[in-house]
């Protein structure tokens, strides 16, 4: 059998003009990158116009480490809309460079439904996220020269939230000592470093509408306090203008092909832990002017992911989808029910029953936005017949389709079924809403999304909390929506909870302002904002071959 | 008058596939960068054949706040080259990311003397620095990660010699402690962060032949010790590998073009106080393969530019350069004459009599070399008769041609004269040798480079400095050069001892082994490996216009 890696540089890959010209864009319009890979560029965006395609959202079950191939399903689900006749782009968001090199390596997609170059994309692809943490680590020196040389603005040296990043997994540098040294290097204090893709400049990226709106976001960003506790802001340091230069190209949509060459943008990925998750508005928006279909992926179950792709991206974007796939496989729905990874091979349709629980309550979610839904399930070899009824049965009964898509290992042409039962329901039209109005209080729509999303029995909040939230919305932020900071792994805070637990009570421990992304996060549980590199990191195995191919990456 | 900024936004760009077919290189070849850039491809490199044309090497007199314009005469001189018939290509160094934020921008060339596109080539660029950056910061990560998991290497962590680097002028990072926070976090350790050129592998990158050689001399850095004071190389933590893989389209040298559209390859950009200061030997074997002469410079002045161009680049690639044109501006001369720079628009043509004391010095030490030298007088306006009169003079008197350039102003047409004079040279056959062999003793290379190049009366050693060279010699790395750091304001230490000092004594305090770029650093004075920003950083204007083009950054 071929790996990904294999099926992926037999690609027969188009010029990426070629792929442009389908989307109806000249060569003027783009910005090669080498021959497969191109920016689109800002006076081609700013000149879209024409109606809007439909906007196809994929999400997920919760993940288990049985895998659910979402990413997969996207990419197949795209493939297959262009074989019945739609012209549909997808949209899904970069890969981070850091952790590639601790554990086996991001693929975009697998099987026979996957988007190329996919080695450009695991490492520098175009140098997006090297822009954004050269942007990040700009502010952050900005911030120490100020106070090296002076301090005009008061900064509490002690209150300062703004860290620097790196995209790499680098235990060591999450808590650091800067200044050390002696007067020349400036004053010491306590920092540290995050991992780029957890930076506030990536959300930033990701929700701007153009240069002007990502250069007054930055300038919005709250870098910490004065001594009298006033908030510090970029735009008072005079580090927006710099950043919005270091960013303009970033902020442009890459595009790229699936090995059926349909167009597929692959741009920006804001941490799904303490961001919204999902690729760029400004991708996103694009590719509705240039198609009849887009279809894009949330990070993450559903409860996460789909939670705050449409109550944050989609809110602040105005963006509405028409529709809803909901990813699941009889593994992890196994998984789901009880059944531990080593006993995945067994049949056990009883498992499949039991582990429906989980994807029922993502549907009563996802419906809850007044979104149409279909399951579709990402076949694998091992599933047996009974499994997949068992699945089916569930879903009739919700009265829900499930689709077998087997696109992993035909491409588009096995994800035609479920590329038409989208079509259909998305001419059947949605009546979106998002869970809650901006006007609602900070801490009830924390309130509302642990309740309703979550289905927790309670939300209870650290000390200082709610007397936070409180100043924020006297200082104006109060309409922002909140993003839920949790493990991806339950509806709960107990990763090990799978299945649609209830009573289950989520404690928020802490709160930040990303004022410049425009939204608050609220941190329920351990986040992690730097990830590590395992005993025996990929990067040991990683290498090129003799043919100057990279071994190892994936 | 035009700014360099409006002249190079008003160039009459050619797509960058036409410059490369002007060099015989098929689209095939090249990886587009944008419309405007582009790399020459490992494929096109291998196949390179046939003769190698003409290396001229353009360097300087001691730079003085006058400004010399050593990058402007170089694309001048390739542009005038291409005028008189010669198929000339220039090779000049990328610009760091950082130091833009600080002081307004290095450009390249000026006046219609430029390389274009100048805000590009300022900024990203195609993300070389960024690949090296991210190279270098995963060894970092994999020897704190190897420690962490039980330093089954036993690691000195006293003794840990590679740092982190970024490409930033942030003095906060110059001393740092990591690993604050506790057992999940790893071993605290004092440390500290580099700007990214000073990185040992930008020095390895621009040293490279090719893919293997990268991997080799990857392998062969030295990161610090065991507790029993044996080295650690980056090949013991097996990061060669990925560290090749993530420098592997890095490596691959930029081809952009001047104003008159004839080739430039931007590649590479060592730190000059204490790496060699060049462009890449990869990117300048490409030229030779390519065209009749290359024009290439080297950093500072000539006494540490040319002597590591000459002692460190040509011996290490096997490069021999077939003439020199050495810059000098009569402001320059005359701020070496002792004139100061408010009194530069004053007449004084015994002040430039003066400071060809400097230029003289100069001269004597190319030919020591074996070459043969042209002076190229860089004309400003205020120049008058009188002055360029003591300057030719001057010359004549040392049998060298001094050339009037008026490249600035007029572009390749102002500097045709130069370009005869440089191809007369050239053709008339040099006998390059290097100063000293390679099996002369370290200290020895040592002295040879200060008393015969920087004319020092003595060169004393700081007490241990001897017997770690010695070490590194009993270790098998004694045939390496030696890359002297110091000042390059004068011949001396002293940074304010202009014309051409004698007698001065060289003190060398520190030595630095670089295993994987083949040389051994010896710092006399202070090196500043992390600079930081001003009071008033150029990032605080730097910005986008209405039309979204960069302000503030030239």
């Amino acid at each position: 059998m071929q790996t990904d890696l294999q099926i992926a540089r037999a690609a027969s890959k188009r010029p990426i003009a070629d792929v442009a010209k389908r989307l109806g864009l000249t060569y003027d319009q783009i910005l090669p990158y080498g021959h497969d890979k191109a920016k689109i560029t800002h006076e081609a965006l700013a000149g879209l116009s024409g109606p809007e395609g439909r906007l196809i959202l994929v999400t997920a079950i919760n993940p288990t480490p049985a895998g659910e191939g979402k990413t997969t399903t996207t990419v197949g689900l795209g493939d297959a809309l262009n074989r019945i006749g739609q012209r549909a782009t997808i949209c899904i968001r970069e890969a981070s460079l850091g952790p590639n090199f601790g554990m086996k390596g991001g693929a975009a997609g697998g099987g026979r439904a996957q988007i190329v170059p996919m080695e450009d994309m695991n490492l520098h692809f175009t140098g997006d996220f090297h822009a954004i943490t050269s942007a990040h680590n700009l502010l952050a020196a900005m911030i120490d020269n100020h106070i090296h040389w002076g301090n005009a603005l008061d900064l509490d040296t002690r209150r300062i939230s703004w860290r620097r990043v790196m995209d790499m997994n680098d235990r060591a540098l999450r808590d650091v000592v800067v200044g050390l040294g002696g007067p020349a290097n400036g004053f010491s204090r306590q920092s540290g470093f995050d991992i780029t893709v957890a930076s506030e400049v990536m959300a930033i990226l990701c929700l701007a509408r153009d240069l002007a709106d990502l250069q007054d976001r930055l300038g919005r960003i709250v870098i910490g306090e004065t001594r009298d506790r006033r908030p510090v802001t970029a735009r008072d340091l005079k580090a927006d203008g710099a950043m919005t230069v270091l960013l303009k190209d970033a902020l442009q949509p890459n595009l790229v092909q699936t090995l059926e060459n349909n167009p597929a943008l692959v741009h920006g990925g804001p941490f799904a832990n303490i961001a919204h998750g999902c690729n760029s508005v400004i991708a996103t928006r694009a590719a509705l002017r240039l198609s009849d279909y887009v279809v894009t992926e949330a990070g993450f179950g559903a409860d996460l992911g789909a939670e705050k792709f449409l109550n944050i991206k989609c809110r602040l974007a105005g963006l509405a989808p028409a529709a809803v796939v909901l990813v699941a496989t009889i593994r992890a729905l196994k998984m789901n029910g009880g059944v531990a990874k080593a006993d995945l091979g067994t049949e056990d349709a009883g498992a499949v029953r039991e582990g429906c629980a989980n994807l029922g309550r993502h549907i009563e979610n996802i419906r809850s936005f007044g979104l149409p839904v279909v399951v579709a399930l990402n076949h694998f070899d091992g599933d047996t017949e009974a499994e997949i009824a068992a699945l089916q049965d569930y879903c009739a009964g919700q009265g829900v389709q499930a689709i077998l898509a087997r696109h992993w290992a035909e491409g588009g042409a096995g994800a035609e079924d479920l590329a038409r039962a989208v079509v259909d329901l998305a001419e059947g039209g949605a009546q979106f809403a998002t869970l809650y109005p901006d006007d609602l209080p900070l801490w009830d729509k924390i309130e509302t999304v642990c309740t309703r999303i979550h289905r927790a029995g309670g939300v209870e909040a650290a000390p200082g909390i709610r007397e936070q939230l409180a100043a924020w919305e006297a200082a104006g932020h109060g309409r922002m929506p909140v993003c839920i900071a949790k493990t991806q792994y339950s509806f709960s805070t107990d990763p090990s909870l799978r299945g649609a637990p209830t009573g289950h009570v989520i404690g928020v421990r802490e709160v930040r302002l990303n004022a410049g992304a425009g939204f608050v996060v609220a941190i329920c549980g351990q986040i992690m904002t730097m990830p590590g590199l395992p005993r025996h990191p990929a990067a040991e195995v990683i290498g090129l071959d003799d043919k100057g191919q990279v071994e190892g990456l994936f």
